[in-house]
């Protein structure tokens, strides 16, 4: 176990915010401020994908897709002109079972060619549970893990890797961005135990080491997150408010913030033990990205505060925190 | 009859939705302010249950579902990405005669399998009429009463119960909010008279305790509202406007008012003697917070106010009662 076991770090936040958010050089090109894919939406759900897509938008990345399956998309698309929808995920209800294998090899190729454009993945918004589905999500999370796709898994995305393990297992570009129920779930078949509230943070760094090098964002009243090694927390205050919705915000949140992390710590070389895990600092950046925004809606909508309502916030946070140059 | 019959008090409505607002509390989770579903939307219709599912969100549910057709749901969806719709219920158009037991039971497998989540459901907005379709919600319906779920009935599912009332016979958790034609209907087949002005309370007060248990908010000048006990309107002034879908607005908000009611009664213990019909606290606060927030629209869009622009001012007008805390 580390060193740090038991100390629990409050991030400086909006210093990680200010170095990973990339300037906006007027000589860049579209994509260069990041590419997010959102895996998930299908005959039941179809907010969720959009939210966390929406959301990659919003907070700056240049493009945002999601794979859905075609029920879904038809609603997606209708949501907003800006997303990039691909109707091509399929449930069992719509596959014999003859066909199954051909189906999912397709599905396979055809996100496989547009896999390595994407700088991060989010797996799980609105994924649902349809084992089939869940089956061609599987294959889709090794080919991203193998083309070194950093990738964030929420919601059913959980539930799926939860079941799983070797989705995630030596992947340190994984994120998982648990709420208290997953999180709950994940320490019961990971840990074989409870969790316990007393030794939280020594439990938290054994699940990311257990399951292997993934980093884990534990959502609760402070957001706390461990790659196995420290374990920081955001505890800036959001909202009271508790709509379904949230954690897809932070999720594309997420996404964008790893991404940019990334490429800091790609491009700025730091000595070997100053160097941060960019998962870690994606899912700080993202945490009091969606508490500021949340904060600011609940100040304008109160009790009414809907989801939508908080994306239209995460620009004027982000300003706040880090103003883009004129 | 009850001692109070022909005396009908006028509710301290604000009062009431003071005391069964909960707070927002920053340890509670997603979920913990009430999860409301509609039941209705059809081929025909898909305004009335989005208008009631959405006006559950902004009144501060935190999770708002919709059960309808498939026809309907991509509709729905596309309206908010801030509500989950199940594509689950069929019209005799699209289910073969000997597929119907199947269909039927396959339906009520889904619903059931949710039920225990929701602490509140709407029956009736944009049901329509098709009688297969009838037939399932029916189902549902005897599902929530004995999963004791309360349950709004309302428009289309108001003409289901008049024609079955064993549907919410003996349910004090069934709250029926009848309009004008609604209730003539009602009293006809219930008390086999025409309704008489001059006894207005009495024969309301006789409908509750005829059908059995139900809560009853006759709506009109002034909404009256009766557990065959006593009789209490609110007739604070909404809005001469009459535009179609307030009414879902209503049922939608009186359900997430009617579970906290409940909440609020169950945990705190009150004497026997002074203990209130939580659907009837409900009622009164659903039927204030749609006059208030009707008269702010109407004093901002006159004639041309139409549904929405009442459940734009939802937020505000709960706010203006019972402020949220920061």
């Amino acid at each position: 176990m580390a060193a740090s076991a038991g100390t629990v770090y409050e991030a400086d936040a909006e210093a990680v915010v200010r170095r990973i958010t990339p300037p906006l050089d007027r000589a860049r090109h579209k994509g260069q401020a990041g590419k997010i894919a959102v895996i998930g939406g299908c005959r039941e759900y179809t907010g969720a994908p959009y939210f966390a897509a929406i959301s990659a938008l919003k907070v700056g990345a240049d493009l945002s897709h999601v794979f859905c399956t075609k029920d879904a998309a038809t609603v997606i698309k209708s949501y907003s002109p800006e997303l990039i929808v691909h109707p091509i995920l399929e449930e069992s209800y719509s596959v014999r079972d003859d066909q199954r294998a051909s189906v999912s090899s397709k599905i396979l190729t055809e996100v496989a060619k547009w896999m390595e454009r994407f700088d991060c993945i989010v797996v799980g918004p609105g994924l649902g549970r349809d084992s089939f589905l869940l089956d061609c999500v599987s294959n889709i999370m090794r080919h991203a893990q193998q083309a070194n796709i950093p990738t964030v898994v929420d919601g059913d995305g959980l539930f799926l890797v939860t079941n799983n393990l070797s989705l995630v297992q030596g992947n340190p570009l994984a994120i998982l961005t648990p709420n208290v129920y997953e999180y709950k779930r994940l320490v019961q078949k990971v840990l074989n135990c409870d969790v316990d509230e007393e030794t939280a943070s020594e439990q938290l760094i054994a699940l990311c080491q257990k399951i292997g090098d993934v980093t884990i964002m534990q959502k609760g009243k402070a957001d706390v997150i461990s790659d196995g090694k420290t374990v920081t927390q955001v505890s800036t205050f959001g909202s009271p408010r508790r709509c379904g919705g949230q954690g897809d915000i932070l999720s594309g949140s997420v996404a964008v913030f790893a991404s940019w992390a990334r490429h800091f710590v790609l491009t700025n070389e730091q000595p070997t033990e100053k160097r941060v895990n960019p998962m870690t600092l994606g899912c700080i950046a993202g945490s009091l990205l969606l508490r500021k925004a949340a904060s600011h809606a609940f100040e304008k909508n109160k009790r009414s505060t809907v989801t939508s309502d908080i994306i239209e916030f995460l620009g004027k946070s982000l300003e706040d925190i880090c103003p883009a140059e004129h």
